[in-house]
């Protein structure tokens, strides 16, 4: 009997108004926060009420739509005021995940699109464009699912880094979607998942998902990864991404790097789960990632647990960039593009093909 | 003007008994317990009141010595008998660093040297040893950061994993002593902390080691280690050791094969501060020693802290292998042991030579 996918609503369109499971209090509290502008979604993504690069995509567009809707009751000039001061507030929330930036640039060709019609018309618009970028993003996942649930043997030990999963995105996940997609079709799955250190995105949201599923699902701290697979207790990597340039690098989590490195020496397949949203052409490689470097505070502790003395520098960048001759393969939606290929084609090519 | 080096008392000897600082609290509370007997001493390693090879070791013996003065006026059978459990007990404590083996057989050795004599005297014989092996520990270090020190270049930005400093030993530290006579010796040296997960030494031990002496620290959750070397912020590596096996793999706490891993790969030396006693000529390879997995609730936070669901299982490895291949030298106070050494000649015939 096939089980069916966990219904976790990271976001939701509710009376007009976004809603959004507020990913910083999982799994302790289980609670929605809702949002009527632009400006109260960019907080959201900028103080990870929500974050995964495809969901901080999906709520970009609907903080855009929300604005509009806002504002089709103002003068022209007043609606354009607030949008473009909408888009610079999203644009700003968060630098790394490509996905944002993605679909701020599918709602302003919206917006010129249509930019003669009346300003409730516009509106309307942009809501239907955010609709539909959110149900794009679910059926772009049980995609990935179907083609990365096919490079997974029966039986195997998957480890994964952060949480690219239904709570990173508009729902089913990208890394943790194949896992989805893999037992759906009858194999039997574990998971090892990272603490993910300073946010416990694997922790708190990776084993909350895996938990609601019944799928077993295993903790470990971000360091034991490598003594895992000296033991021979890892088959398979599976992580998200948030920016994956022309070359193939790859940004994720911070971490994830590492996780590579290792998986190489032990010749663990390292796959990343990526739709293709997430490929920017515009990036050469993964130097020219701009990585955010997040408030030092998450790293001294976790929420109100501090553990650190006074007097300590701290550094805390959110995400570090895994070199292409490390990735085994991306997992899209239009298939698998292989290492051979990503290095000797490029993703310009293999996506003009 | 050269620094004093610090005056932690990781343990100390007051009125017939010995008084720890307890490290599960640190650096939140500065607080010494007091233990008069070995059934104490051996729950106060366990719990982690103490850690650290070298201050494990020292532990032990005074844990011995206490148990011979607690028997003193008893019967030969009676104090046979407690010291037997004694010695089991603090051998049970804890399984990987082997100094805690070495110094329990150096006070055996030292009670069966005397074993005719009257108890009062054979219980001073213990603490006279325990004392010895406390300030044979502090010269020990002193040396080792000496030869240390002379690693690392001026301005060397240093990265290290766990405490391996003053609270790891009976003073002064093996890694973190490389730092103080670097630092005694005139170079400027930053230090770059791993906050190691689960139990957090590197973000409260090392990091209140070094601010207390305003050396300049910067810590880090231990998934960044990788990103800064491949920034080439990070100039060396120094770690301590738990267990070297003959063939100079070495045991450390969980994590530290990982950063060995991406040292090798960034050609960054990885040096590890190595007392004669932690080398173990009885174990051919680092596959031999015995890896200690402590308690799930361990991962799933920190003291009152908890982020995890309830319904995931939970690895809690506490000590990975490095195998001697990404080892660039052993530290001892007899002088650096290169790889070159190590892989030709192997522990046993150098210590011999």
């Amino acid at each position: 009997m096939q089980k069916e996918p966990m219904k976790v609503e990271t976001l939701r369109w509710r009376d007009g108004r976004i809603e959004m499971i507020d990913q910083r209090i999982l799994p302790a509290a289980f609670e929605y926060r809702t949002y009527d502008n632009a400006a109260g979604v960019a907080e959201s993504i900028r103080s990870m009420v929500i974050r995964g690069a495809p969901a901080i995509g999906v709520a970009a567009a609907y903080g855009v739509a929300l604005e509009a809707l806002q504002q089709q009751s103002a003068s022209r000039e007043t609606f354009y005021a607030a949008m473009n001061t909408g888009f610079d507030a999203l644009a700003a929330s968060r630098p790394t995940a490509v996905n944002l930036f993605w679909a701020l640039n599918r709602m302003r060709q919206v917006w010129q699109s249509c930019e003669t019609q009346a300003l409730p018309q516009i509106a309307q618009h942009l809501l239907a464009e955010a609709h539909e970028i959110y149900a794009e993003d679910i059926r772009i996942n049980k995609a990935i699912g179907d083609h990365g649930a096919a490079l997974l043997p029966d039986g195997a030990r998957v480890l994964t880094h952060c949480n690219a999963g239904a709570l990173a995105t508009a729902g089913y996940g990208t890394a943790l979607g194949v896992f989805r997609s893999a037992i759906a079709a009858g194999k039997k799955i574990s998971v090892i998942a990272d603490e993910t250190r300073p946010f416990l995105q694997g922790a708190r949201l990776t084993a909350w998902e895996m938990v609601q599923e019944k799928i077993p699902v295993t903790l470990i701290t971000d360091n034991m990864a490598g003594h895992l697979m000296q033991r021979g207790e890892i088959d398979a990597i599976v992580v998200g991404t948030d920016r994956v340039a022309a070359n193939g690098d790859v940004a994720n989590k911070i971490g994830t790097y590492m996780v590579a490195v290792l998986a190489k020496r032990h010749n663990i397949p390292f796959y990343v789960a990526c739709p293709l949203s997430t490929i920017d052409l515009n990036i050469a490689t993964g130097a020219d990632i701009p990585i955010e470097e997040r408030h030092p505070d998450e790293v001294k502790g976790f929420r109100d647990c501090h553990w650190t003395p006074e007097g300590v520098q701290i550094r805390n960048p959110a995400f570090d960039v895994t070199p292409v001759e490390l990735v085994t393969g991306l997992i899209t939606e239009n298939g698998v593009v292989g290492n051979a290929t990503l290095v000797k084609v490029g993703l310009g090519e293999w996506m003009a093909s």
